[in-house]
């Protein structure tokens, strides 16, 4: 028999509010669809769904915009009220002008907005902010699911990302609970007895592209995938796991060429 | 019934020679596994195998280093006719010090040590180069596997590529054969009605990283993955189909930002 990896996308979960039990959510939508959790399953959660539970759903039209907001919306052509919302998650602006907004954000990350964001949002106004922690809400969902299921799981909170050097955006792990997100080769051997040096696998992201090719961007409504036979799959209960796939900038190979 | 995609590993693919017919070889590991192939199944083929059978393995005792290569191996540190090797296939040196050696390739790609590589291949002083041009060898094989299957398919070359930002390495589609390996929701409508205007999903860097999920890297020795049920593969017979995925330099929004 070949080996096989399963990636299914739960389409019963609903529109997701403030406050609402996502791993509750998970696991009705996984029955009604006849789905039974297994251990080792990697349960992968769109970023909105996140956010919307998490309460990070913003009207701008409540927003009162700083003398900051204003300067940076000055120099990016966008809404002001919506740089104030970026600014409260900035650690620093890397780049405002009129084609970009990049910042790196309080939890490290390097992006476009600051994740901030319009698109499955309801309301005219109203953008989702990414959750304040996405490793403490992988870790909520997944120690309640695991109670709910009885099963060992991990679970990736996944966003979408433009990247350097390629077109198209890909998912990547935000959040991770329950699994090491690097897989390390450094040490181990080939086929053929060569040691290997520098191979060192972003497995947890691998998982969230994986799980983007059945969840979509539009009006799929399958913000949720369980995925099945992964090898390579470490448990661990550490925290802030998706820090170690963050590079400092100083560090990146690609300092300065991009 | 929920939505699923399988990623099913080919293990009984055996070592790849240079002259081999890889489509032939895939067609038989998978019927030797019972598995058929279907209309619209992604085959990603490990860049190593493509590289073996398409004549790329050098063996580096036999290369003579020129000037350029000695100079290219004082600044790196690293062998010199491995040098020649790398600037065999080089467009531009972007960086080359004790730290790194990253370049921009003919193909356009932009990659640590112009993608020539060590590992799982056999031989003390054996490298392998990427392959010429991935898009044409993807090509070849997807012909000549949709011969052999009577099936309409999609083929991808994967490779793993060092990332900025980002820690650890994922596959990449350096290769793409019989699908837009772009998915542009741009114009189209969300859940709520509001037009996404960036959304461009980068499908065939998503499939290639799914499938480095059961290929692995070590002595997994599963250098094909059929991925089937993928959702937006849009069939296409237009050729150079990973240039879509290479971002230009001065187009890119991370321009001096890593």
């Amino acid at each position: 028999m070949a080996r096989m990896i399963q990636i299914i996308g739960l389409e019963k979960i609903g529109l997701v509010a403030n406050g609402d039990d996502i791993a509750q959510a998970i696991f009705a939508a996984a029955s009604e669809d006849g789905v039974e959790l297994w251990d080792g399953d990697v349960v992968v959660v769109s970023q909105k769904v996140v956010s919307k539970a998490d309460g990070l759903e913003v009207d701008i039209s409540r927003v009162k915009p700083s003398g900051r907001a204003s300067a940076l919306a000055r120099r990016t052509g966008k809404d002001d009220r919506l740089m104030e919302l970026v600014l409260g998650d900035t650690q620093s602006v890397l780049r405002a002008d009129k084609q970009a907004l990049i910042v790196q954000r309080k939890d490290g990350m390097i992006c476009l907005n600051g994740g901030v964001d319009k698109s499955n949002v309801r309301g005219r106004h109203v953008y989702a902010r990414l959750p304040v922690s996405s490793d403490v809400s992988a870790n909520k969902i997944r120690v309640r699911l695991e109670k709910l299921s009885g099963r060992s799981l991990a679970v990736i909170v996944g966003d979408t990302f433009s990247r350097p050097l390629r077109v198209g955006q890909v998912e990547f792990a935000i959040g991770v609970s329950g699994m090491e997100p690097l897989a390390d080769y450094r040490g181990l051997n080939d086929l053929f007895g060569y040691e290997l040096r520098y191979k060192l696998v972003g497995l947890a992201d691998e998982v969230a592209a994986a799980a983007e090719l059945v969840m979509g961007q539009g009006t799929e409504r399958t913000p949720v995938a369980i995925l099945r036979g992964i090898p390579r799959v470490k448990r661990t209960q550490k925290l802030n796991l998706s820090r170690k796939l963050q590079l400092g900038r100083r560090k990146d190979l690609f300092h300065k060429i991009v």
